[in-house]
């Protein structure tokens, strides 16, 4: 993943950002936690509410443990084994199941900030999930501030 | 989808609106998209995040492809598939599936705004997805600004 | 479920609170609402967006049917269905299973608050979702209010 973060547009309360992500396999969990974490050191937010969006349709987002690496490996498995990819469905584009396991995944997350630091879990890790891959991705990183005096 | 939203309760930061959504199938993903813009536009909000949250037990909320109508029919023929309506369930009022849906969908989603429009990709639309239907329904939108002084 | 709630970390904006949460069986929806409805009333909050976190990897929420308790025990075992606990997983703790259904569920959700309420459905309740018990848990709650001159 290329972190690959733009001007930031910078309101009293609103920090925003679009990572790229870079994608090898039609299904993969890619770990893109220090990549959200660098845009909060940047902006220098204390404390808030980090608001993280996949504007796309065969792709989602997830927070689950990136310690080891079976654990992705489990879960792109896991969604390949329920929504298999030749389904009977009616999409003409050959990647109905991709839509399908996003709706599964979800494509919006919230995750609280702390004294600079994303809250997450001692195990937790935030994975952008490919579905229909390989492309070239974005993430939307959206944080909502509270120490605004 | 008729818009009917009500007066806003306005507060210094947040405008919110309840969307009504008739639904006519047992299992129907309704593009509600237009409905939520319009509560964006008329409130007036150049920069936030759009809260949306369905108060019922037996829907959900999702954002997926709205340009092919195929892709939220593959999506109900699945979930119809992997949670089935009549399963070993204990829950006496028949529709034990609708809620196991309801939870592997979600009921709230958050899209960010910006120069008064929702960001959602290109191919993004949002869906109630009822899974109980046909029903008279709700889908509360809560909008935080972060464009006040 | 203890509430177990620790002082508040203040700010102008927000209002954070841990929950303590101890789970009996393997898979287990456990409904916190009152929990975490005591939280909103303790800080005296009267509107915005409430926030809920599980920094677990083996556990996620949802909100769904409280009413009924044969609705979480059905969803309990659906889970356990979909996503058995002996699957071909690669992972060696022998809980990929959980792994899988937090990324299912998700682990994070926000309720808005209007009047010192949360804005559920008359039905609805919030559930922790174990799935790797018997534990003690966190539920991390932030409230950001709208209702700040």
């Amino acid at each position: 993943m290329s972190p690959g973060s733009q001007p930031a547009k910078e309101s009293r309360r609103a920090v925003t950002r679009t990572l790229r992500v870079k994608t090898s396999r039609r299904t993969e969990l890619q770990d893109i936690t220090s990549a959200v974490q660098r845009v909060i050191h940047e902006a220098g937010v204390a404390s808030g509410v980090c608001h993280l969006y996949v504007p796309h349709t065969t792709a989602g987002i997830t927070i689950n443990e990136n310690a080891d690496p079976d654990v992705p490996r489990d879960i792109e498995a896991a969604m390949d084994r329920m929504v298999p990819k030749d389904g009977p469905y009616k999409h003409f584009e050959g990647n109905a199941d991709a839509h399908i396991k996003a709706t599964l995944t979800g494509v919006s997350q919230s995750v609280q900030i702390e004294n600079g630091e994303l809250q997450l879990g001692r195990w937790q890790g935030i994975f952008f999930c490919e579905y229909d891959g390989p492309r070239q991705r974005e993430v939307r990183v959206r944080i909502v501030r509270d120490d605004v005096s």
